[in-house]
């Protein structure tokens, strides 16, 4: 039984249980989510993994993309990095490769995942088409609709559609140039696609053929925003704002259809503006989970778009967003390194877990105020327990070790802890 | 002529007219700030550098802390962190030394930075009383006055006095005690030495002493907060309250003197109570611009809490705080290096950055544009100018050089940029 079938039979299944305890919510409500489309279970139904909630009530979660692209093809590079995202706490990974055989890869990589596996077929059904037909505009909706089978085949348990790319909204961004038009890398082929052939997006057209589909695998549509804001100045206008009504328009489709769904969101968005998109796709789409692809809260932090991204996410995750998807360091330069996979991962992080605690979830609260415990003991060893990067930690203190072995080589004696407890217990 | 007695007689000075010219807004308008309260010309009399602005209409500045301690006396090391976070874009540094010769190395430090320069002078005089009498408690009101005067002969811009660690305050700390008590170093030397002698705090007591020293060398002072809060656990409590309506007064009382002030503020802060205490130091302390020590969002971030303060940071600045200290990756672990100094001067920059373009300050949104452009016309030489580390960008592009130069790595042929283009251009 598919999980909203369920939900709506009330029938708890293993995933729900397991979910809610995880979560330490009722799976009674976790159950009334995922029937109203609130909440999602992210697990294709051949794979045996332990599930992913994603939704209202539920921590917040992060992805993490990895994937080989046309210059760089090191399937062992990317399995590290399944590694490296897995040992610091990603939820989920989306394979995004471009380069190689995607297949093996996949299937490599989904063997391999203990956490929910994504992936965006268009990538593969278009690097297809250049390969087999020399053209991206040249590819079928079948040979689309093919790739989405072979993914949804070999276990990925949710799949990205941007199936908001419409003939409709090609026209308005005709009329309505934006700054960088559209940088979605899904979303810009399917323009391609649909200018050259005179034809509507297929997995808008044939939209019924994709549910049917998601339902036979019980896997979770992301519906991707292929007009999501590349720039500050494009954030929150015409053209992503309409997307966004449509997505929402599929979002109750799928519902019916006892497919579960998530939206894509922004982007690159003002800091000032993250509440209110937020707050806006919640109403649109009738409270359904919302997955952020930032947002950056600047364009300017190349090298640095963890740190654009941390703040956007925060923000985000405060206002309502459930799924957070990681930046690396490296975005807007190059592909992604094992370190950068890190470093994406531990900001993202960083960020669902501010979100948390700002939406007062005990769980969280309660992470720090245990920190803050083992800091009033100066105890150390349990301070970098509680760390999100013990092994950074216990090095750096070693780099420079204080002569206070209590203290650390900051303020050494004049340790302000120390001092107070000094005064105060005297 | 002071800065605030020029400006209540309408005389627009040197520095006024600088401050205004640079960020772009009416040395008028400026100069009635200034007269009320609301802006400071961080710049001690004696010195000549391009002044610093901090407070209402003006950019958000960054500060970054430096400074040896007991464990780590180098002072070729904290020169060098000085080039580097002037390099990045630091604002004004502060001397948190302890260790060492603390006057030679301040004097070295003034003579040699081309920002403003802040100092705790409490942390001289501690350590002078230890040296001298054996411990802090022993230090004499006399001794703590002629270490400030000391600082300010050498021509320090701003000085943080903790003048709010008054007797009643530690007696409802007492009464109502909090998970860390006081983490800050100098409120936490005041607290000891007013429990031992049994004395008020000399710093609240001969304010008007303090008041005419900052007169003289026309010193910002900086009304530091002994009772921020450690840890998310004690945020928004009573004892920081009660503090910050104290720093509301002495305010009002250094105005009134013509004596510029700051207010310093939290801290470790959860997401949802950072606007709460803008907006609440902006009401009680009459729009005095805010220097927020953080605010950190989770206390577990160590290793990584340049980030935490990052989201904490650019929201607070939204929310109108005006003067961000970093914090580097090694804060709660050891004294940083240098490269951690590079980590938290950026991401202070981006936080400071993301909370103007949230203020809609023309200059800040003018450079996303820029960026944008760039990205649209795959101008990699300008989106490098542009971004917060040049070096960085360049090396790491060049680390995975994409076989198509106009793209990256990541994407390669398959750049949504160029392929929109091509659709869009046909």
């Amino acid at each position: 039984m598919r999980q909203i079938e369920a939900a709506r039979k009330g029938i708890i299944t293993e995933e729900v249980r397991q979910v809610a305890k995880d979560e330490s919510i009722s799976p009674e409500t976790l159950a009334m989510e995922i029937s109203e489309g609130r909440a999602v279970i992210t697990k294709n139904r051949l794979r045996s993994f332990r599930p992913l909630g994603i939704g209202r009530g539920l921590r917040t979660k992060i992805n993490a993309n990895i994937g080989t692209s046309k210059d760089s093809i090191a399937y062992d590079e990317e399995m590290e990095k399944l590694r490296v995202l897995v040992k610091y706490g990603a939820d989920a990974v989306m394979d995004l490769s471009t380069g190689g055989n995607l297949r093996d890869f996949r299937r490599r990589l989904i063997a391999n995942s203990p956490i929910a596996v994504g992936t965006v077929p268009i990538y593969d059904a278009v690097v297809r088409a250049v390969e087999t037909y020399g053209g991206i505009v040249k590819m079928t909706a079948d040979d689309l609709f093919e790739a989405i089978e072979e993914h949804l085949e070999d276990g990925v348990d949710f799949i990205t559609v941007h199936c908001g790319v419409t003939r409709d909204a090609i026209e308005r961004l005709k009329k309505d140039r934006r700054l960088l038009d559209v940088v979605s890398r899904g979303g810009s082929f399917l323009l391609e696609w649909i200018i050259y052939n005179d034809a509507e997006n297929p997995l808008y057209e044939q939209y019924d053929r994709l549910l049917e589909l998601a339902l036979k695998y019980d896997v979770t549509l992301s519906l991707g925003d292929g007009f999501r804001p590349g720039c500050l100045a494009d954030a929150t206008d015409r053209s992503q704002v309409q997307e966004l009504l449509t997505l929402g328009e599929l979002r109750d489709r799928a519902l019916v259809a006892g497919v579960q769904s998530i939206i894509e969101g922004p982007g690159h968005v003002p800091l000032n503006q993250v509440e209110l998109n937020i707050r806006l796709q919640k109403e649109i789409c009738k409270g359904a989970p919302f997955y952020v692809l930032g947002p950056l809260v600047t364009d300017c932090a190349m090298g640095y778009d963890h740190i654009a991204t941390a703040i956007g996410g925060a923000v985000a995750g405060m206002a309502g967003a459930d799924f957070l998807c990681y930046v690396t360091p490296a975005e807007h330069i190059r592909l992604p390194n094992v370190e950068d996979v890190k470093e994406g991962v531990i900001a993202a992080k960083i960020a669902a877990h501010a979100a948390d605690i700002a939406k007062g979830l005990p769980s969280a609260l309660g992470r720090d105020r245990k920190m803050a415990q083992c800091r009033k003991n100066l105890d150390w060893e349990g301070q970098i327990a509680l760390s999100f990067d013990p092994d950074r930690v216990r090095a750096w203190r070693a780099e420079r070790p204080p002569r206070d072995n209590e203290a650390c080589s900051m303020c050494g004696e004049l340790c302000a802890i120390k001092t107070v407890h000094r005064a105060l217990s005297s």
